[in-house]
């Protein structure tokens, strides 16, 4: 295993609940009965907890762009130069994640780590974070995906922009994928690591008819069969059915937790990247928030498996990191009612009998 | 029937749907699979469809407060006076509503429609919305909150707040409530209106314990019992079982859908509002949109009575509209979507097979 991602691993420690009882106090002692915010407190009290912090200066949606090989199989709904296109629309500002995440107050970089399309230099794309390992993976109905090296490269360039973005001050990072096709590598991913059967975790993903749904799980299969992934080596299962966004997705929570800030988890592909990260250092669980569960019937099955709790149900499928910006409100709304709102005895209100 | 209730009544018509193919249209246009912005794309075609409208210039929360004579009888595990404490601190900007309509950016008007207490004159009070009718109902336990007359004057009392608040420019209301006692009644309004058994629908409000529990259901059907309100006539039902700020919660649903405005549907308390709103006229229903679903039982009964589907599920309990508020973020939310995201053609971006 590499320096980088060893030392990630290592700076990794299980979350200190020391202060705990002091945020719950804190929050007992506002006007309001006790836990009456439900979720929005639990989420107060989590950040304090991972960052020490009671505001955040800095959000960051970090998108992880790349291609599969597997889309040879017909198990997308999309032609997979749609990857290259969403990459520039991201960078010009047109998608869903520029809206909410600008909804959000937060930035989004985006990363070229694995995009099948060659980006001109240029205005158009100044901002493009270019860390290409390279043009897409295999096919992995046929073999390995990726080789172990480029996975745990695909780690580290995860690692390195997460680095970057806090180093420029992101008091909380958010995972978005994109890339035409992998839902499939995903379901291949939560299938392995979670132990579920493949119909039970695969989807329509963009919007696959009934004969591709069928065909998609097909394909899983054969890529189970043919690559034999070790449910018990994250790195493994990354290298032979997994993508290059995904792994990059799971190098970015890691290094999150690393430095001590939270990670909001986006839908089912940045889902995978939960489990592959847990599976390399369990303790990440607790810098992750799951901001949504998604439509793909995986992803619930994911964050069962990580014992998280969504947020948010609003029926999305789109990835780009667009739930995890519309968790990012809710962070915000948590902090807001620790630090704004009046105590019992500053606003005279009596408290329970 | 008094005439101001009864024009409200006649103004609210079907939801015209005949603009829905052509938001959808507009909707499937945008950069992302048809539909995968799920109950984001529902908002922004429901606000749409409502008002006619593709932006939001101002939202407001309205906060009725009343008290309850019920509370003779234990139900509460706070005392009558935080009622008008807790009036004074939404006036004083320190309660949770006020934070998350703040962060909504939303403005917040309170209303007194039957507080147990008298609110000085000053600085402190210049806000308050003052439409006392009486100051708390009587104890419905021992025979009718209050009369068929009140009941009507508290629908009014909403009527008129609402209608001031959108002729100072509101596109969108939301409801909150405040006042002690005050989930005894709403869950005495919805087993009435919902046909539901009474422990089914009773939850522990701002935190009663396991005897309080067994009390408050007691006294619930006690006042069932003795009242005997028609379940055919919402009115009868208002003034026999209900609350000050339930009627004026549901005066604030009639009059927001009869200026074909949406209105944000609070929790339990503003749930039962909505009933008593939904028995007076059916076709209010399509102008609602359910903010959350709250951690009292009665309140899913509810929403599934009126068949609608809740925004989120944050395990709040709180009242006050502040579940609301954060439905409001997501409403706008998805205006933004509609409009600031760009189309296939202008991003370059191939469509589905």
């Amino acid at each position: 295993m590499s320096t980088t991602l060893e030392q990630t691993l290592q700076a990794i420690k299980p979350l200190d609940l020391s202060s705990e009882p002091q945020i719950s106090a804190e929050l007992d002692n506002l006007t309001k009965p006790q836990g009456s915010l439900g979720q929005l407190e639990y989420l107060a009290k989590k950040y304090v907890l991972i960052t020490g912090k009671r505001r955040i200066e800095k959000k960051m949606v970090i998108v992880m762009a790349g291609d599969h090989g597997v889309v040879a199989e017909g198990v997308s709904a999309f032609p997979q130069e749609v990857t290259p296109q969403m990459v520039l629309n991201f960078l010009s500002g047109g998608a869903g994640i520029n809206v909410l995440a600008s909804h959000a107050g937060a930035e989004v970089r985006v990363v070229d780590i694995g995009v099948a399309a060659d980006f001109d230099e240029g205005d158009a794309t100044a901002a493009l974070i270019r860390k290409k390992i390279a043009p897409g993976t295999q096919n992995m109905a046929q073999g390995a995906a990726m080789t172990r090296d480029q996975a745990i490269s695909a780690l580290e360039v995860g690692i390195e922009v997460a680095q970057e973005a806090i180093f420029s001050g992101a008091d909380v990072l958010a995972t978005g994928d994109m890339g035409i096709g992998n839902t499939t590598p995903s379901s291949a991913i939560t299938a392995v690591l979670t132990g579920t059967t493949i119909d039970q975790i695969t989807g329509r993903g963009t919007g696959i008819d009934d004969a591709g749904l069928v065909r998609k799980i097909e394909v899983i299969q054969q890529a189970i069969r043919t690559n034999k992934p070790d449910a018990g080596d994250g790195l493994d299962v990354l290298s032979k059915i997994g993508g290059y966004e995904i792994g990059g997705l799971a190098g970015v929570i890691l290094a999150a937790a690393a430095a001590s800030k939270p990670v909001l988890i986006d839908g089912f592909i940045s889902g995978a990247a939960a489990l592959i990260a847990a599976s390399l250092k369990p303790e990440i669980i607790d810098y992750m928030i799951a901001a949504h569960v998604s439509v793909e019937s995986g992803h619930s099955v994911i964050l069962n498996h990580l014992g998280l709790k969504p947020l948010l149900d609003l029926s999305l499928r789109l990835g780009e990191g667009t739930g995890a910006a519309l968790g990012l409100t809710l962070l915000d709304a948590s902090l807001k009612i620790l630090t704004q709102m009046a105590t019992f005895s500053d606003a005279h209100v009596s408290e329970s009998h």
